[in-house]
């Protein structure tokens, strides 16, 4: 009769059974509230500040302009999350912190989680009317202009956007230059390329490769910068182009990465067939995606991009790598192959 | 040069240092996915349709009305967050969302988190402006009304809340009833009562004690509803009243469970001197709350509890066990000691 934590309908043995409790539910439940934390914390730029050096309360307090109220138990809490440090000098950034959130590095990944802040938090606030309307939620809802159309028509916000791209793919475009055979090709070309990850690291690491990044032309200027910016003009090289309507440029070897994923079943395999049909025989096919499991019950950041497809596009959503050897085969590659690069990334190669 | 995960500057000995990977930061960043995640599936009422057994996908679709286009994901989702499990006759509730997350159990902690959903999710969108202003961002914001007056003006919405505050109390009053030496006493009074989960679980576990619930008068009906359910109401009654305006009434113990926290600095010490002033010699106070580490480090839900007080309430925040004790002894305490709960919430408990 008592609501207790110890006894469940499910413990009938005395209660020798360890008393099961709300502690998960509530932590997830209410997990925005560290991840909404941790996302101030990148708009205020604590990271970036704490990067020249550690830091105290009232220093830093003055210098984010935070109110006295609640700085401490901000500051406090990145500590607890693990997002910070804290010793005789004041407040610091932890390695990871100070590597990938001080928007001064190239390793800065903070942009996409400023998006996050800005964008994704609040139309997730949206989430149960899309999974009863399978309708996006974010600026084009309710014929609001197309996120992408957006973007590419506003330079500064492509800049951002695409630099908060190549961020994350980093992990995976390094991987990717170790794990695939790049020996036994010349040539590659990175579709949908955004500002260069992929195309850099893999020439980087492969001194023989020549290769393309294939993007709408606003990229083109910003790709080249990056490029160049590694001295890399020689032997990568933009090609302006849309992913649908014109043909894919000659390469050996195409990458796809984040891509797939944005958009329905049909031009996901409008996309495979585009690829399978520019290859050489021999060629080879690499697609990158959070790609969930076969089971469908491990890869939780897959399932939840996914999710966020739906939040943020007409008709993407995530798959397994089971999923996408089916449609590689149904547009022709002989075989195929699932790889994990990084976290919850993995690669899945088809061969023509 | 290459921005990568493997050589941040911190590892200067030629690569040996394990690489940091921002994982634990993208994680941390769209943590939010996974606790919107949960509370849709609350507000759609996913576990306490599961609660009669097993289901399919399409199903559960027809039942909950979600769109097929990520009625898989979403299901699936909740699968790889630990929150359901699936088999070969489809989803069902985990042992612990089945037992807390049904509506039709008296363990249902769910209303609390759809407090979280339909209020929290979206006032904590405002967190950056809070800890600039100090100033509250839930209805109450700009002159709106205040959280609980509104809330104790309306009837349906009040029983919500207090069995909300009660499913969250469950654990700590069970705990309280265990821990406390409560045979050296014969009379107590839980402070900010609510529904009474503190009371029911102390008289029921100790036969010879007899107790008060002191709350707003708009209480009392659901508080003594509580009651009786348990058989409790020849040992067990409500007195009406505010705990800043009148006098508290006498007992051996007071308890204040979720209370402190909702209080500036001048309102605590306040209620900690009616206490100290209404309990006799010998007498004790039970304070309890998601009390904070006093080294400020580990108890992260603590520290986020202080800024959802920031959200909600005008001068709120939480504290560790050595603020608390210093109070208590400023008002004339003369002994004090900290004891954990369960889960995050510790007592701190007062002797006269």
């Amino acid at each position: 009769m008592a609501s207790s934590t110890v006894e469940p309908a499910s413990a009938g043995n005395g209660g020798s059974v360890p008393p099961v409790t709300p502690d998960q539910i509530m932590q997830l439940g209410l997990g925005f509230w560290g991840s909404k934390t941790l996302l101030s914390a990148i708009e205020l730029g604590v990271f970036s500040t704490l990067a020249s050096g550690p830091a105290g309360e009232e220093d830093l307090r003055r210098r984010l302009d935070l109110h006295e109220r609640s700085s401490r138990d901000f500051l406090d809490a990145l500590v607890a999350l693990g997002m910070l440090e804290r010793g005789p000098r004041g407040y610091r950034n932890t390695a990871a912190t100070d590597f990938f959130l001080d928007r001064a590095k190239p390793s800065y990944v903070g942009g996409l989680l400023e998006m996050a802040n800005a964008r994704l938090y609040g139309f997730w606030g949206s989430l149960t009317e899309a999974l009863h309307t399978g309708e996006l939620q974010n600026e084009a809802k309710g014929g609001g202009e197309d996120l992408f159309a957006a973007l590419y028509a506003d330079p500064d916000r492509l800049r951002g956007f695409v630099a908060a791209m190549s961020a994350i793919s980093a992990g995976a475009a390094l991987a990717i230059a170790q794990k695939f055979p790049w020996d036994r090709h010349h040539t590659f070309c990175d579709v949908g390329s955004a500002q260069g990850a992929v195309p850099v690291h893999v020439a980087l690491a492969h001194r023989h490769l020549t290769g393309i990044g294939f993007d709408l032309a606003p990229v083109g200027p910003i790709f080249e910068d990056f490029v160049a910016s590694f001295g890399l003009e020689e032997r990568v090289r933009f090609v302006a182009g849309d992913f649908f309507a014109d043909p894919l440029p000659a390469a050996d070897v195409l990458v796809m990465g984040h891509i797939l994923h944005d958009w329905g079943m049909d031009d996901k395999l409008k996309l495979l067939r585009s690829a399978h049909d520019t290859l050489p025989d021999g060629g080879a096919l690499i697609v990158y995606d959070a790609i969930i499991d076969d089971e469908r019950r491990e890869n939780a950041f897959g399932l939840l991009m996914s999710l966020n497809m739906l939040i943020e596009t007409r008709e993407g959503f995530d798959y397994t790598g089971a999923d996408c050897r089916g449609w590689m085969a149904e547009v022709g590659f002989r075989e195929s192959y699932v790889e994990p690069l990084v976290g919850p990334d993995s690669m899945v190669v088809a061969v023509k």
